[in-house]
Parts: structure tokens; sequence; C-alpha cells
């Protein structure tokens, strides 16, 4: 297993398409901009799909599951046999992921990168693991350079699968005891902020246990400091292998030309991740929904993005950006299916 | 036609279902909490319906259409011709809430309660017009008594016939050329604010423009102040058809035990005037998308509301509410379809 594949550049929206979905926005039946934010994504989608007709019908939503031995120094609030617990919830349909894929007509696909379950066991679940969990990252790396290669390479070949079956958007989702103090380690290497500004909550942390996750990512961050010379160091150091996964993912998606939409706190981590390693990703990335997690504002700021939605969830698994996917759609169909004004025969705007 | 059926208090949520919910809810596999707002959505869906398994698979959208005699102050983008040419794409499915409905699997009705337009000639528009436009408010009454109770009448009537169909939501869009200008002469009224602090761009005016619109609102107020001594009062004074339309729909609505998912600006102004005239209907209103017009915060205020998304839409016809509509939807799912965690037998939190 290599890196080498990271060197491929992002695909290139169709400048035409763009520039034709733009002046078709001018002419649909409704005052210039009416449909804000909805407009804008058409007009992506439009570019990225090389249509005036963009569809997301056909969306692939991947929940890359790991463990992290960052656990074991007590910064969650869930016990680490929860991420066994989750796949096989994932995999059987009860989990909130599964009830939004299955009411999105979305297919969901679990792919355990490496937590300590036997997940074999588990009708359904895809076995990929670059190890049986990462190691706790206060007092060593959390994975070696052939794991790192390993967990980046699961997330491509999900988005190989998702391009087999013919998706049009990739959903990342995650799941992984513990795993928003490594994503808060990773915002904090690359971002160049301290883990007291960055640290929250996670998934029900108290205010005392989220100082002393602050203060368990702060001595981590100390302790690798030198070695974390380049994104693919951060997240080999503080990282996880879904976080690592998802990052590869999303690169790979670039590559294919294969839309994304980014979940919360943890998945924007791997974006920013992805996004050092190939700036020219950015593009091919929509933000699904808000985190609660005082890094997250910091996140969209360094990716200069915004989410489409802010409902409050704080769950991952990939479920804010399921909750978000169905405004792409509608902004999809809006694009496509408005008649023109001159189709309609309405009177346009009298200037003043 | 009277006013005598507001005088009908509003249905109740079911208190039983409302708890078994909040239990419930505590019981699905996630953290408790982390599903954010989806979370009290759908405990009160489940009390409006009475369900554990609440449902918004069939919902009804109506447009209410009319012309504002205040057009001719000037005070639109756009010519008052548009309001007939949309009435006709709505109904011939070219308009944004006609494409939004199809995709959302909704049915769309289109409800023309008072335009100047010779809509009967347009198939599939329903007319039950309370005048041919209202009376400019600037110089006198927008309307006369028997036509806000015809208004109001055709907001319950268009509710009666979505029960009939079996609806389990009720969507409320407008359409009106200058309307803009009387949900904020409405909104000044029963705020007690200035003009210049609530009037906006509506959909597209110059700053000068709105300047302009917010001079005859001020005017307006002041030529009706005196009269304007009930909600009824000033719908009659300085609102609209349509407005009146969606207030008694959705004073409708809440006395059938019908949730209801508002639009943006305008229908929220509506709601407003309906809490107004019956407080008890507040259980009964979502709402969907938040308004650009600087209004729109001080109606969440007074409605003690938030809007489910912020799109930056500016367009009505309830195309933000249509927007929302897949988030509660999606909450509904997630409550009534996610396994418990003794179902999926997950541990759950270790109290740290």
């Amino acid at each position: 297993m290599s890196f080498n594949w990271l060197e491929t550049p992002a695909a290139s929206l169709n400048a035409a398409a763009l520039e034709a979905a733009r002046e078709r926005q001018g002419q649909l039946t409704k005052p210039p901009g009416s449909l804000g934010y909805l407009e804008e994504i058409a007009i992506r989608l439009a570019g990225m799909q090389d249509t005036q007709q963009p569809s997301l019908e056909r969306v692939n939503i991947t929940v890359f599951a790991a463990d992290h031995g960052v656990a074991e120094e007590g910064v969650s609030a869930f016990p680490q046999a929860v991420t066994g617990h989750m796949i096989g919830n994932f995999a059987s349909g009860g989990a909130a992921i599964s009830v939004l894929a299955r009411n999105l007509g979305a297919s969901l696909e679990v792919v355990d990168v490496g937590s300590v379950a036997d997940s074999a066991a588990i009708p359904g679940v895809i076995v990929q693991k670059a190890g049986n969990g990462s190691a706790n990252f206060r007092r060593g790396p959390a994975m070696t350079e052939s794991q790192l290669a390993a967990a980046l390479q699961a997330g491509r070949d999900a988005v190989q699968r998702a391009l087999g079956s013919g998706a049009q958007l990739f959903i990342g989702g995650e799941m992984g005891i513990a795993n928003t103090t490594a994503a808060t380690a990773v915002a904090c290497a690359l971002l160049g902020q301290a883990p007291q500004e960055i640290a929250g909550p996670g998934t029900g942390l108290a205010p005392e246990g989220v100082a002393h996750k602050a203060r368990v990512i702060g001595e981590s961050l100390t302790l690798h400091r030198q070695a974390m010379t380049s994104p693919l160091e951060v997240l080999r150091h503080v990282g996880g292998f879904e976080i690592a996964a998802l990052a590869g993912a999303y690169i790979a998606c670039a590559q294919a030309g294969l839309p994304v939409l980014v979940d919360g706190f943890i998945a924007s981590t791997a974006a920013l991740a992805a996004l050092r390693l190939r700036p020219d990703i950015a593009d091919w990335l929509f933000y699904g929904h808000a985190s609660a997690e005082p890094g997250y504002v910091h996140l969209m700021q360094a990716l200069q993005a915004r989410p489409l939605v802010d409902l409050g969830l704080r769950l991952g698994e990939g479920s804010g950006a399921a909750v978000a996917l169905p405004i792409l759609r509608l902004a999809a169909a809006l694009h496509g299916q408005m008649a023109t004004f001159a189709e309609a025969g309405v009177a346009g705007k009298n200037g003043g």
C-alpha cells in the first residue's frame, strides 16, 4: 500500500455547464436570487455533473467505524464496547443513520476500518481493518505509516464501490468511541489552536470531562509536536482510522468527480486534513450540518465553507449530512424543472 | 359569513403520547439529546398525532394568491400582472412551489382569494375571491368586514379540503405583488414597531425602494391607527386577502388538530395575527425557513419560535416551508423507526 494515489489531482467542474447554469438561474420564474443558497448549490451541481438537470437520486452513505486507544484516558461518556455494538446496530437497521438512509432511499454501507470488535461475525459489515483500534496517542503515535495508508485506502475503496454502483453523491459517516478527542487533536494541530478552545462535550461529557479531555489532547500535542511535520503525520500521530478513511474517501471522490456531502465536526476535520493534502478538492465538498463542538466554527473558517442546516445534532454517523441531503436534492430539482419566464409567459422584473 | 368559528378553541396535544415520546427518545440508540431539535419535533408530532409512529407522508400545500391596491404606490419590484401570471405558473407546474410539491410527493392547490386576474380561465385554480384585489390601504381600509370574513373562510375551506384528503400536515403559501408591504404593515401594527425597522427589500427592492415602502407603510399606519383596535381590524385595514386566508387556515388547522409548517415572513406575519386571535394555536405551528426580511427576527421573538432552516430564500409561495418539510419527516421517521438500547443490545452511557 502506498500514498502515491494522493498525488492525482481533483477533477475540474465543467466551466461551460457552470456558466449555463448561472444563466438559467436568471431565467427561471422567480425574482433573481430569491432561491438564495439553493441557487449556488444548483449551479455547482450542474458544473459537477455537466448537465442542467443535476440529480442526486443515487446516494451512497458509508459509515467508517474504528476504536481509539486514547479511550483508555477516560475521554468519552461511553465505554469502548459501544463501537462494536453500534456497528451491529448500523448493519441491522436500528441506528439513526440506518433509518435516515432507508427513508432517503440511499444505500448504506458499514466499514469496520479498525474497531476492537469481532465484526466479521456481524452480517452486512465490510471488515477492512487498519488495526485493532488505534494506539493511545497520549503515549505514542496513534498508528504506523502502513496503518495510515491502509485507512486512507479503505476510504478510497469505499468510493470505488460507490462509483461502481452509480452513486451521484457520497456521504461519509463515522463511529468510534473517543473519536471527538482524536478529531479535536487533529483540528488543533492543523489549525494551530489550543485544545482549550476547540475541545467540546462530544456525545455527552460534563464540563469537568471536557477539561480533562482538553488536558489529554494538550499533552498529546506536546508529545508529537516535533513529529507532526505534514497533514499525513498529523493524521498518523493523533488521528484515527475512521478519520483517515474519511479523508481518503473525500480525496478519492474529488479525483473521480463525485460530489461529497460532509457531516459534522469529525467529518469536517477529516475534510480539512484532506484539503491540506490536496487543496484542489474543495469544489467537490458540500457541508451538511453545523456542529455544536466549539472547534466547528474554526473548521468552517479554515475551509471557507458554510453548512446547510443547524439543528443541534451531535451524533455523527453521517446523520447531519443525511438530514441535509433533501436540500441538495430539492436545489437540483428546482434548477432542472422550474419553468423559465419565456416558457411560462410571466413578466419579468420592471426594474423598480 | 361570520367570524364565529374563530371562537372554537384549538385542539390539545395528547399529554400521554407526549410523555411516552419523551421517554422513548431516551431509549433510542443514541446519546441522550444527540438528535437535537429533531427530538423536540418528534415529541411534538407524537403528541399531535397521538402515536409513537408519527408520519407526514400526506402533505397538503395550498398557495393563496391575491392582489394589493397598495401596489399602485410603487412598492414592488414587479408589475401587478405577475400575480395572475404566477397563478397560471403554479397551476401548470413550472413555479418553484410546483416543483417542490412534486418532488416531495405533496399535493398542491392554488386558491385565487382575490387577484385582479381572470383566473377562472386557468385550469386547476380554485377561485374563491374575497374581492378583485384589496383596496389601496394608504387611502382607506384594505378590505370590508365581509371581505375579511370571506378571506379567512377561504383559508378555513382549504383546510377542510386538506382534511378531507387525509392530510397529515398543512403548508400555506402566498403570492401577491406588493404583499410584503401589507405583511410589514400588519407586523408593525401587531408588534408596535416602526416600519423603518421592519421593512425590507421583499423580492428585490433597492435601498431607495425600501425607504419609499417604509414611508408608504408609515403613512398608512398613521391613517388607520385609531381604527386598528383588534387583530381582525389590523388585518382588515392594512392586510391582504392571502394574509387573512393564511391566518384563517392556521386557526382552522389548530382547531382540527392538523400540524402546520409555516413559511417565511408573510406567512409568519399571518401566524402572528392568527396567534393574537387565538393564542392556543401555538402548539400546532412549526416554522420552516427564516426570512431575511428585517422584521422576521421580531416575529420569531413574538411567536417564541425558531425556524428549521435558513438558506437565504426570499420567494414565498410556501417554498421555504416545503424545503424544510423533509426535516420534519426525518424527525418522525427517526422517532418511530430507530431501535432502542434494549432492542439493539447496545450498552448505554457509563455516566462519565
